[in-house]
């Protein structure tokens, strides 16, 4: 294997920078995910709630993983404001995977999952940043992809033929799409810091976030259009426009810190928008019947395709790099490159089998954390109570919404 | 015309501080107005969906306008985060106007809007900034009078008689007064930020921001007691807490660059929360009786009256500034003044002139638009279904909200 | 008394960093404590509104009161960033108490209580840093413990016999607890960035961020688990996640910049989570029943008792300090020790000292500002009419919420 071992990003001396980059991407995995995911009609405190429980876990687990790959010299790990990226990078996959079982799993179903997902997430990262030299700065990948797949196949073998029970449950109501519009925006608005956290300081940091932003901005414009078009009365979905808007900062999370352009960044970013508003309305409910597996919040719209989508534009446009048009930069975006060991086409490449080695531990990671989960001591909710607080939650009793519910919950399973 | 192109902000070698201000800006425009605007019972979806598509339409197409006239140069627009700043001011605009007209219009019409708005935002800029060497770094002229002005002439034309059909949709309900409380802290803490964010580094960056935070403080206390003080039973009003908090940000817009001094600062916000509460109580009913102009947000409390305030107050201040009281800073804050071709009587004139201009770039701007928007195929919602989130999105139905109002969604225009 | 005067944060050329901070404390105050008192579920508007109002009067008068005691220099206060984040820092303490006695007390009585409380912070604070030569960046002591028996002090004076009249309005709904989570997350992401806010840029700043960030995260998970231990049914009570999990960040406030290792700062956290769950558990009522002291949001457990706790760290830390362990750093964390003024057992004791002398100021000034408070033309709200917007604000009529309290605020006080 050439080259030497790199990082998602390296230690630098301008630690404010950094600073900066890190406070922007804690906003983005507690208040960015958290809300997201409170959409539910009654099921924002454990949306709310396991997300900061499964994200304070991972950050310290992600911490020691990812300290033993990447800065464990001399008998001890070194951290820094770089290792609090990177495990927040690693929380946000882990949160990815929470949404696609969200409603049908106990917290210490969760944490089980988190505890080996952060293992495969790291040994992920390594192989594909370390030993393939594969550029992955906001983590189409790593991060997006990964998470994904991994939650699809927990989801998978979860795979619940009875779910229909909680169906009732399964919807927002008005104030929850709010709640969860709070989610949106934060992810929206932070997307730039998010790709650019770890990018090297300087020129390219500001070309990922460029990237980013235009890439976001247009995929909210197609996913208007596309939500308009597709509802059949010519109203918007707020599923779409919380979900499918944000597919602009997940397909540029390869590409964003290379030559991606402003104009490919507004293509890139149409397409995703596109693919994951299509998604939502045709693809999700294929998935369900076809490939049972049920997708709680759409993550293979939002994270899967968007990601894979990402990950082929990081080989176009990695095969496409040159000297000329990197100049002086080309050193910090593809170092193997600048050293010569490596051809524009053959780093291509290497991008492109990194996206198979990433949906290989997914995919294998996933379907053994899913039959790890079955243990019958974790506590999994019953088909009837799923997406519901009350099991896991002291809620308090005097609101409307409870007041239906309330009761449907000490009834036994076999309700229907 | 004397003196080169100035812009709002140039370009400087260090990016981290800008990214800082671009992040706060960004912040402010997507959560703050999104979340301020949420205040309306029924159409909750509508003000953060639409203030998303607006505002990414208008980042885009801002992108392009303002960079033609300010960073064109040999065929190409030079991007950067000092392009991501202006634009997002631009934003910033257009989202105050969809304020005077909120819940009375479509997205199609919206999207019409910005189109011209845009557009004359950047010549009204180019105007003041740069052909008549006016100073406004916060915007009081550029951002708040235009904004509102072009707003509430647009709002002026499509004015609708028989607007009380949707009279019981106006008002909020008690969790959406708490959604748009998001708005307005997001917007208060952010203020500092974006009257600093597009100033010279350095010693003006720092006072900018100090005299933000204090004139902020003083608006706060002032409506505090003015709303007490005109209820009639001592009780506040949400409605004054919500926006006219916010009017010590913008009196200062043009002035906080200048030496305002902490005390003139506290003066001014002072003076700026009484006038925005007092505008509230007694001269918005005015407005629609007398003038028919119906304003949603009360955006000419917010925005207009002490958008000319601050423009009055920077007129002031710039006929008294002198060497000795800027010493070196009189470079990048009156850099005409500096270079001796200018006096400070001659810079409060262009002022002063200044604001006339923007009054009528905003004012003919928006008649025109006005007449544009009542093109009939640009679906404008009848006056029964104004203020209505059912026209335009799938609003899930079973929450307590919805049971009283679905029903009338489907009623004809006949409804009293 | 050796040292030259001491400030809790320093002038320094790096503006841009501080700036940074800046905007997170400013985030922590407005956003975090302003949501996180929101749980309660007709109290939310004042809630807001008075944390609104109470910390823009605090910011104002203590930039006098502080720039009186640090930077008051030839007949001028000297302000900056820095007094700005002081100012911060003290509206902080003052909210702080707010918490103990939310829905008790008018916006009158809140402002009397502010215009002391800022007083004696600055005295406090004057003493600690600047005679007594204490370390306390984050303000375990100052701040944490200082407002905590403020409030709890005030609390004592005012206790109401009958508030049991008000005991239907003082849980939260399920909305009021989502609101309220906004609040927890915002507290906690800014954390780090609250407690380095005021440390020597650099290495001590990263340290302090790092440490608390761990802390953080361990009494997250601590909390959850003592959670669901005590709930008697396994299920998790919001208020204590709401709420303990932040204690992470209140107990490394003084020792966060001092060399308290990772390990050191997990094993505080973990302790703070616990002690604070369980103080919501088993010591609030024990605090109402027998010491008369009503504690509204339970700030004793929050901010009482981890404040205590961080003190003790923060002599125990600085008990063990050497100029090996710190090197260099050794002149900005303890720069008595460095100049060879003090030993480290020295230091510790001063630091123990500070703790009662900050109890004392707390205790005595918060009896007096409850004894003012009573002071009847106040307007204290009657016993049947706690936690209740209603008395103070415009409600909107039409809400569920109010559809049930609404006639009750009229009716006399002898309603049980």
């Amino acid at each position: 294997m050439e080259g030497s071992p790199q990082t998602r990003s390296s230690p630098s001396p301008d630690h404010s920078q950094r600073n900066r980059g890190f406070q922007d991407v804690h906003a983005m995995v507690f208040v960015g995910f958290g809300f997201l995911m409170a959409f539910l009609q009654r099921y924002g405190f454990s949306s709310l709630g396991f997300t900061f429980l499964l994200a304070s876990f991972a950050l310290q687990w992600s911490t020691l993983v990812q300290g033993f790959f990447h800065s464990f010299h001399s008998g001890c790990i070194h951290v820094g404001v770089e290792s609090m990226i990177n495990a927040d990078f690693c929380a946000g996959a882990v949160l990815i995977s929470f949404g696609a079982i969200l409603g049908k799993t106990g917290p210490a179903q969760l944490l089980l999952m988190a505890l080996l997902e952060v293992v495969l997430f790291g040994i992920n990262e390594f192989v594909l940043l370390s030993l393939l030299g594969v550029k992955d700065a906001g983590g189409s990948m790593t991060i997006h992809m990964f998470g994904a797949y991994f939650g699809l196949a927990v989801s998978r073998v979860l795979y619940r033929p009875q779910l229909e029970k909680s169906k009732h449950r399964q919807g927002s109501v008005y104030h929850s799409d709010l709640f969860a519009m709070i989610g949106t925006i934060f992810l929206w608005i932070f997307w730039p810091s998010f790709n650019s956290a770890p990018t090297m300081l300087g020129d390219g940091q500001h070309r990922t976030a460029l990237n980013t932003y235009y890439s976001l901005t247009a995929s909210t414009l197609s996913t208007f259009a596309l939500s308009a078009l597709v509802g059949g009365d010519g109203r918007l979905d707020m599923v779409h426009i919380q979900n499918a808007a944000l597919a602009g900062g997940v397909v540029v999370g390869t590409s964003a810190e290379m030559m991606l352009t402003p104009f490919g960044a507004l293509v890139a970013g149409f397409l995703a928008g596109t693919v994951s508003t299509l998604g939502y309305k045709f693809f999700t409910p294929v998935l369900e019947s076809k490939f049972k597996v049920q997708d709680t919040c759409g993550v293979h719209n939002l994270h899967g395709m968007p990601g894979v989508l990402g990950a082929l534009l990081g080989v176009l446009v990695a095969g496409l790099a040159t000297h000329e048009a990197y100049g002086d930069g080309l050193e910090s975006v593809f170092p193997l490159m600048a050293e010569g060991k490596r051809s524009a086409t053959s780093q291509a490449m290497y991008q492109f089998f990194g996206m198979f080695v990433t949906l290989m531990f997914a995919s294998v990671g996933g379907s053994l954390g899913g039959f790890l989960l079955r243990l019958s001591f974790l506590g999994s909710p019953p088909d009837s109570q799923c997406y519901e607080d009350q099991i896991y939650w002291k809620v308090p009793g005097e609101h409307e919404d409870e007041a239906q519910g309330a009761l449907r919950v000490e009834e036994p399973d076999t309700q229907a």
